[in-house]
């Protein structure tokens, strides 16, 4: 019943691709999940306020700050969504934390482990529920494979490995920097590959399988300079345009990981797989709902892999949506992260990956970064 | 910007299903897409207004009604959305034409032609925009294949073929009747999976291909007897469980289709395929956005059946969404729907199908049940 | 050991591509399969004995006769292989086995059943071993499919589909009528796809699903004439280009066949796909070693169409071939039909199909052509 | 013309599973392919006369010999095709070489490089034509790959990554050494996976894309101890179960390598796949016929990536076989082998991969090894 449902007010930093995508799913999850709280799309903050007002009448925001510092400070907002490249990540959470807000960060959480060290201290010391939009665990198919595992499906695991395979960026005639590209430029983003896509791979890795205990990586960056997308000069890319990892997990299997931007077909091929002693699973973004099991305790004969299509009223999340057979898309991810912190509140916590969660993930990246430079196995 | 927007007050009738699938596209359409108009959920009536009051509280509707005719009463509706069986579609759609209501109904349009056809008339001496929710035909991959026909990209056609298979009512315990199952009661619903099913294969195919000039069919009850899901009581089975046509369209082409309740492993495996002179294009609903395109003018050696993610901005409706290789869902295909009817009405028409084209499925599907019992083949 | 296998002296008729497949399935059976026999390739026999000795030096024929009458005299001969066009298999078939030879024959195995059951009548008189060589039954996956279904696997079935869809006639310049397009001349095939390609489908239908009670048909002819590849000159067309056949089989269950030479972008693509209570399998030429198995026993949320790669040691035939994962092609369908005949003369009879069987295949054929032309239902 | 045909003299040394595949490649060759060439099975030779009496009645030899030094004494014996285990390889090769055979020998050339230098020396030296049977080559979808990127379909290659996926091993109770299990004894084998499965994707990688120009590896041993097949003692295991590789090409392409025998649900995995600026290839054994081909040149919503049928009689090695999409098998990739090698005598040399040319595959695998231990990158 509406009238018992719990206010949460959002304040939105920036108006990008992803502050669509987190708007998107702030809208959806008040109609289609039972949280006990009703977002609403309080205010949007930009320096550009025309474009945030553009953004603010079509997603429904009630008003446009010129500063985040405004939504820290406006009383009527609970909580901050913070959709700006990620060198300006630190500094607004842990202004958000200090003001007591909720914070919510795209991510990768931060640049380094170590400008995302002090975002976890805030947020832990202000005691303010957190979590970062590693949204691919919640794609159904993504946390019904996490279930399984968990289950005991597989047993031992042997392997793993996921690669993150794109080719947008093989015409050196795209720019770096700026709004649209900020990706290619190294202050902005941090890292190429590695802080954009391996990300993704690490956390649901870390998330499904196990820790990481060490690993050795190969980075490339094929397209040496770039054309700034502002000034329009050449300048050295300083991004990792394609990273390779060889890694061993705490649980004693074995891990692959692939990521670049240089593998022509591919848009977001997302893919992962993990091979136990009783089974395997795989899985493709691009295919979103599909599962490919491999049950060994199948009939001989009858032994395959089954493409499980995760859209039963018993599979995560699905319930809610259509009927069997019926798809939700990419969106639906941040829907679902989305229900999952809210309906944590209620547990006076958010959802994983918590701030904490997501360093684990940067301390994975900077060894991949460190290794692809020195060569070495990195013990983490 | 907001301010410029018109605003366009939906009445909805039901809460089941299919009224979810319309609420979440009115509410989507409104962020996503730039129509003009901005769509308010105003009013839900239905019989039981606890369970109306539930839905109005969920999706956020202003009010509920326990009678579809307030609605078409109420000054402040502008357009009549049909959500509940179909015996029901004439008499609320008659009765919002007459009262200058926009109306839009679930589809099919009616039980049979005959039943369709003064609703046809109603909303056309009105003069007031009308559409039936076939909305298959705006998944994005299905889109793009109407507009790669319409481009001439197949040239002459020889084949269609669609089939729509589903194995929900292979336990014969599964009753007949009530607020779940009244697809199963044929007073309800006219016809089994022809009404249900074929329905959308027939939809399509009258869009992309062709008229259908005649056709012969083969329909099956295979569980005779059904319990009523409010009574308990066995009664005779009334609906096709099956059918089989065979058909000549008005372009020259064959077309062969299916629909069954009784394929065991098949949720709801929505194919098509079109074989023209120059090359086909088939889908699969299951994989909603890939479209497989084979072109015969490809060099020798190098053709092949090239399947393509119907997801970059260049692809239907997709350019409002995310970027490449990132997919929407089943939900989305209402959306497009509504997005193409909003902005169909700032050209004082609503969007295709209207009253008049969904009138001709309705006339293929009777043709499809007469032939069914008949045995023989029925020109059109 | 050698020394104890029987020698099979086969006598062959034709030299053309199933000439060809047979000749490498006597060679490949010898070495592979323990059958107790050793056939030799001991005579060819062609009206171009020039054509005939080539054939017979590639293939390693002992000798090469002008008459396949002197095949048929001649003491040193054990078995008559066919492969000729249809029009040519009635004769050829009778003398044979008035001559107490063994007989196999390309299929089908007569341009009609009229022409087919004297062929019949002359085996079973004669006692004498024989086949034809519908090979796709011994497609491992195929008969691994056959043997599922026979152990229940399935449980009551209720719809089978096959079809059998190319592409290489749409092109009108393709001739009719000569050595290698034969199969477009009515006089030598007796029909177009229906006896080439849906014999194929329904001789599989009728082996793992059940006879076949009634059925309608739909049959085109796209290009109505074509030059004749001897004379050049332009003549009407005969055959069937395109057939489509809504079916009730014998023990319940519906069918849909379709085939045609008009799908632009099918090779050889002959599917099917049968569905039961219990689950449903699907095979697809193309891939011919997967068989796709649902099984509706499976753990709810684990159900899905699982990818059978039907190459393991205790799959069908596959024992005496590589190890898992590793395939054999279209020519060894021939080496295992062989296989069972050999084996099956140690039991003093062939193997299936017979011609007795085939001869309900033709019966079915040649329903379908005259559903097509009567546009009535037709009861076997 | 057979007549015209010159007589090839195969000595087989062994009559293990790869011996088979050879047999029949010989015995096919000499039908389907015209080599100039008549292959003739000859002699077998191996320690277990019964053995090998009992292969030679099945595959057609004409003899047997006890010691394979005796096929090398043989005059009647024109090429001495090596089929045992790989510490094996080595002094039977220089033998047979020095004696002026032909030589061809299973793959790996030897356990190491520092093993397979003498045999390049031996086989140059005396001039024979010599070959190492990496059958992979010749699937007509890899070759069919090596052709279209040697004729610049993708520009510049940006990544190559192969794996081979097995799951056989997992079950500890596997035993080491003897003759069924000899491939996980590393005095046999020289090593596990590496020799075994690497090896394969190493020599097609070599000769797809370019040499290696350094590489880094994780290998590892899963099941540490397991019993001797002969006498039953439970002894170390000293093969790698599992390797990972970065590589760095000469082309300045970067490579990913994995092999396993832990990935459950895969029988004999091998894929691959190569991006390059224009277009991306990719492959999967077990669906051997199918090469994926994405074209970057095809019009922008069209693009996709396209499953090619590598079945036309425009494809390599198919011309020879049935009609398009009808497929070959497993066995016939050392059948084209043969063809090539036997067409190539008639130039004065055999055909690729040379001695030589495979040894730069087993430097790679020593490579590999070496980096496995040391954890670091290795310059070759």
């Amino acid at each position: 019943m509406a009238a018992k449902k719990k206010t949460l007010n959002v304040g939105m930093v920036g108006y990008g691709f992803m502050a669509r995508a987190h708007s998107h799913a702030w809208s959806e999850v008040a109609q289609v999940f039972d949280t006990g709280y009703h977002p609403v799309l309080k205010a949007v903050a930009a320096r550009s306020t025309g474009k945030a007002q553009a953004f603010a009448d079509q997603w429904g925001y009630e008003r446009v700050e010129s500063d985040w510092r405004k939504l820290i400070e406006a009383k009527d907002i609970d909580a901050i969504d913070i959709c700006v490249p990620n060198d300006l990540h630190a500094e607004i959470a842990i202004a958000a934390a200090k003001a007591g807000k909720m914070v919510l960060t795209e991510k990768p959480l931060a640049r380094t482990a170590k400008e995302g060290k002090p975002m976890v201290d805030a947020v832990e010391k202000a005691g303010v529920p957190n979590m970062v939009w590693y949204n691919y665990r919640r794609i159904p198919a993504v946390t019904f494979i996490k279930q399984m595992v968990d289950k005991g499906k597989l047993g031992k695991i042997f392997h793993y490995r996921a690669a993150f395979l794109q080719d947008w960026t093989i015409n050196p005639d795209v720019p770096q920097g700026g709004t649209a590209t900020w990706r290619l430029d190294v202050d902005a983003a941090g890292s190429g590959v590695t802080g954009d896509l391996l990300a993704h791979c690490v956390d649901t890795a870390l998330w499904i399988n196990s820790d990481i205990a060490s690993l050795t990586a190969m980075t490339e960056t094929f397209v040496k300079e770039r054309k700034h997308a502002v000034t329009g000069q050449m300048q050295p890319v300083g991004i990792d345009d394609a990273a390779g990892v060889l890694a061993r997990f705490g649980n004693g299997s074995l891990g692959m990981f692939e990521s670049t931007r240089y593998a022509r077909g591919h848009k977001a091929a997302y893919t992962l797989e993990i091979n136990g002693e009783h089974g395997s699973f795989a899985w493709d973004l691009h295919d979103l709902h599909r599962v490919s099991w491999f049950d060994h305790k199948v009939e001989g004969p009858l032994r395959g892999w089954s493409s499980i299509h995760v859209t039963d009223g018993d599979h995560p999340y699905m319930g809610k949506w259509w009927v069997p057979g019926l798809s939700v898309g990419y969106g639906e991810s941040f829907t679902h992260q989305a229900a999952d912190f809210l309906m944590g509140l209620g547990k006076k916590k958010g959802a994983a990956p918590t701030f904490r969660d997501a360093l684990e993930t940067n301390r994975v990246c900077d060894a991949i970064l460190a290794s692809g430079k020195s060569g070495r196995w990195v013990t983490l």
